[in-house]
């Protein structure tokens, strides 16, 4: 047999050959970008600013106690106590705490802006949030709300992923290491991971929760489905069903 | 014998009691926060300040480089890549990342200048650690800069126990942990702790940084002295002595 000749490759259609693949590369590359991602990320991104709006409250908390540590036994919620030192609480005049200069305090209300910030841009992430999901996957977002919907797409790894999983596994996302035990030691196997949080998983009695976040994943696979097929909205029915079956007063 | 007989205390007289001790109680309270409490407050937040700011700035990196990931390779400092993000810096046209919609890069953008401001707010606290310290400590502060000077100040739990600790102590404040593995393993001794991130040492050859450290940790501990008992401004002159024996070029 003859050795099989190849057609000489010039310089310049190498060249070419580069070009082309570097730009097709790209495209490819600008195209791995879509929803799942925008939404991990905000989601992500809504998950730090927490853990940093309690490190920096907690802090606000001791150095300010040092000035009115009445203030931080009374009011628990982070937020507020925050707002209610930039606004310059007065300090009542039986407080136990110590006279500082106006230099002192002025240091602690920075601080506290600073908190009331970090809080209200966590609110505008979750907007957003919103606003993607109202175009991506409206069943999923009515149905659980955006930061639920959210922990959803990235414990799934996106929608599509989500649409194909059983709704058992979605009962339990986020519930992973109470699984494994389950699995490993034959402990109780989890009722529920993120759906706790969910509102009608909160109003049900404890020992119907397990049940209800079962129709809870049911319905949200569902939603999963007609979000990645681009179907109907249905999220409002399901809702309705879930709320009377389970005999839910609003 | 005869019983110890008591005058009789009337309820009033009681009551009287509870509330000069109570005023007491409150004025001593009042008292008890120094300008110790209000350093350690005050590094102790920068230290957070610190950790949050990385945090979230390695959360913006990950965010920013779905959209152009050339720019976190190109921009090593923190600071600098949230400012370029915040100006809405332009993203070259070949780049890699994903064509984003302005709304989706907004949310980036909102994020890089909390960032911004959290390291603003971290060089106010600063500034306002130099001018607390000017009054109670300007030795300590001329001769080791703020920061140094209030975690020497945060480990020695207050100046008064600082100027009262040997200079061999303040040498190796810092690093409790090297010392403990060199007193139950054998381990060498640790030469330095916090004074590492001092100018003198970091210029010294690695050979000498002990040595400088010690030289400076038997300065530090005149400068507490000083401080304590307030005396003299004596740390420029301390310094020169020190510059000059290690041969620091400025």
């Amino acid at each position: 047999m003859s050795p099989v000749t190849h057609s000489p490759v010039s310089q310049k259609q190498l060249q070419e050959l580069y070009y082309k693949n570097l730009t097709l590369t790209k495209e490819d590359l600008k195209k791995a970008v879509n929803e799942d991602q925008l939404i991990v990320q905000a989601i992500a991104n809504i998950t730090e600013l927490d853990k940093v709006c309690n490190l920096l409250s907690k802090r606000l908390r001791e150095w300010y106690g040092w000035y009115a540590p009445e203030l931080s036994r009374e009011v628990e919620d982070h937020q507020e106590f925050a707002r209610l030192v930039a606004v310059g609480e007065k300090k009542k005049t039986e407080s136990f705490g110590a006279d500082l200069k106006k230099e002192d305090v002025q240091e602690m209300i920075f601080l506290a802006e600073e908190i009331m910030h970090l809080f209200a841009l966590r609110k505008r992430h979750e907007e957003y949030l919103k606003i993607v999901m109202q175009e991506y996957c409206p069943n999923l977002l009515e149905l659980s709300g955006a930061t639920i919907a959210a922990h959803l797409l990235e414990m799934a790894k996106g929608l599509k992923h989500l649409a194909l999983l059983p709704a058992s596994t979605i009962q339990i996302l986020g519930a992973e290491k109470a699984l494994f035990r389950h699995i490993k030691t034959g402990s109780r196997s989890p009722k529920y991971g993120v759906l706790f949080q969910h509102p009608l998983v909160q109003k049900a009695r404890a020992k119907e929760r397990g049940k209800v976040a079962r129709a809870l994943a049911d319905k949200l696979s569902l939603c999963a489905r007609l979000d990645f097929f681009k179907g109907e909205l249905k999220a409002g029915e399901y809702r309705k069903e879930l709320e009377k079956k389970f005999e839910v007063k609003n």
